[in-house]
């Protein structure tokens, strides 16, 4: 779909909402909106997308109090605007919003706190089934970069874009810009995606032609991934077909980054089926690569101890694989970073390490 | 100076290190190595370069003890990685060389923790006065994007790359390298170099094509800028001759983020001719723009009055503006974010508040 038919969508699904407001006052009905419960109990797998979505349990909005007319109010006042700026083919970010709130005629529509005008804007993602990038809410935080054999076009405010991502760009690879639904894949010659959560490491593999030797399309996650990140990493494996790996530091922390490019989190679960590629797999830093590699380690902390037991009871890894490997890190009660590696030489990683892992997991 | 010619002179310089010891060995003399004191009482301004600099005081490292062998033992041994690195034409982060020393085959050689290995690297730069990067040691952090007309030639380890920082990018810019001494300036239109604190602010600015208007060199900062940052903006000032202007939120961490694009830090003020903008100037949110434009706020914190007070007695701060500035919000005890300018509208600041800050300031 261009990205012109999702604003279309966007627009027409945000005013059926103000309509069923409409509608709700017509017949004499108490406005109301009904919103999925959002927590750990009232999240579902769903067998055929194969990601975590939320369960049956609603919470309703009603304006059958002052507090709860003043949030509808709130909502009608954000549809409005976010309406106007799809008719304009502008965006903004959520803090604008926020503060936009304050030149809204009715004082009453204006938001407390930023938290407050976040968790409408999710509101009205979950309520209408439309993605915040596609009402032109563009995020704080920047997408990743991308370095390999990918030829794509984006379309931006300038004009279209031609770029090879190994071709037309520096060192520092392609910038993934906020909404990657602007980017359609010219051609490719990957055979795979490899997701770095470091940018030593990301670094390391461009400089040991790592993409060009295995024709990996190294995308960089730079810590807990951006939205724009993760939907770009699910797209190229959605339409392109290309395996994914996740590679990050062996610790808890970092299997959460894992876990929200497979899984998607708890707090976005109305987005995993945008977001989330459950096929993504994990291939290190293992607790079993410690031992097998002989990596240099640190001892564990308590709150990764709490944090890698929080993990055992998390449904999205109660798999044989992740109790195993979560268990063995108890027991030998070490942690290491993906840097770690140098300890047996900077060609490593890229000699010996991935290229086994790859073959392991039947990905080289 | 070509990057090649760099690699020569910071080789000859490391070189030179180690024969110094082996001099003072053959001398008679216990192996020592004097390093500038890195306090804040021994940093002073330099008229000349109008940048703080390290003062005369030294610390000796000296192997008259057995730590201070084994300091001197570690920095033999990380200058032979270097002049290897340097030869191979290799690369490395902070963290890699930490890790790297776990297969130095003598033990007593190894770093305790990477708290050591990142000082005896300063201690190499301001010792040798070569750079880090000249070394070739690679930041973690990633520097930032750039949007505008700029031509450059980037030399990669692919072959160079032209590119143009808005015909030939997408919506997220050019992504700065992390050594940007790579870069050659083919041409440009710009008139001045924009450097934003938010991602948030940097969108808002291409978004609204201010780089196209005002033909500016829009440089994203990402909260504290990375030394690559930080050097490309010092180039493009000394080099084009461009005017900088620094536009933060206005609160005393982000008067520390102009502070460290415009003086350097006192860490590293051995860089600060290296990455220091001297003649970069503030452009808000100043205290007074809070006044001025009637700013949604927020109050200042106990720990933004305490970094307050202590930036009035900072020498970098000493000036009769920013002695002004610091007061009258310690006395409106209001701070204000950049994006706080949307409660005038998405467009205020494009159309309002930057052009006339820059009038005001003689920029346009």
């Amino acid at each position: 779909m261009s990205t012109n038919q999702n604003d279309e969508l966007a627009q027409e699904r945000l005013i059926d909402l103000a309509a069923e407001f409409y509608d709700q006052f017509a017949q004499g009905d108490i406005p109301h909106m009904d919103i999925p419960t959002r927590t750990k109990s009232n999240i579902v797998f769903d067998e055929e997308s194969k990601v975590w979505v939320y369960g049956d349990r609603k919470s309703t909005r009603s304006a059958n109090s002052v507090r709860g007319a003043r949030k509808l109010l709130k909502a009608a006042y954000a549809i409005e605007f976010l309406v106007n700026q799809l008719e304009e083919n502008r965006s903004s970010t959520l803090r604008e919003l926020y503060y936009l709130s304050e030149s809204w005629d009715n004082e009453e529509a204006q938001f407390n706190d930023q938290s407050e005008s976040n968790q409408l804007i999710e509101d009205l993602e979950i309520v209408s089934h439309v993605t915040r990038e596609d009402f032109h809410m563009r995020p704080e935080e920047s997408g990743a970069k991308v370095m390999g054999p990918l030829h794509i076009r984006e379309q931006t405010r300038r004009g279209d874009r031609d770029i090879h991502c190994q071709e037309d760009v520096g060192q520092g690879g392609y910038q993934i810009p906020n909404n990657p639904d602007t980017i359609e894949f010219l051609g490719n010659d990957a055979e795979f995606v490899l997701c770095v959560e470091t940018g030593g490491m990301r670094d390391r593999l461009v400089e040991n032609g790592f993409d060009t030797e295995h024709d990996a399309l190294v995308v960089h996650l730079g810590g807990q991934p951006a939205r724009a990140t993760r939907r770009l990493t699910k797209r190229l494996h959605d339409e392109l077909g290309l395996p994914v790996v996740v590679f990050t530091d062996g610790d808890p922390w970092s299997y959460r980054i894992y876990g929200s490019v497979a899984y998607g989190s708890i707090k976005s679960a109305h987005l995993s089926e945008y977001l989330a590629t459950p096929e993504a797999k994990f291939i290190g830093i293992q607790p079993q690569d410690i031992v097998d590699y002989d990596l240099p380690t640190d001892p564990l902390s308590d709150s990764d101890v709490n944090a890698l037991e929080s993990e055992l009871e998390d449904p999205r890894f109660m798999t044989d694989y992740w109790e195993e490997q979560i268990q063995l890190q108890l027991d030998i009660n070490k942690k290491a970073e993906q840097q770690s590696l140098a300890a047996r030489g900077l060609d490593f990683v890229t000699d010996t390490y991935l290229p086994e892992r790859l073959d392991e997991m039947g990905v080289l």
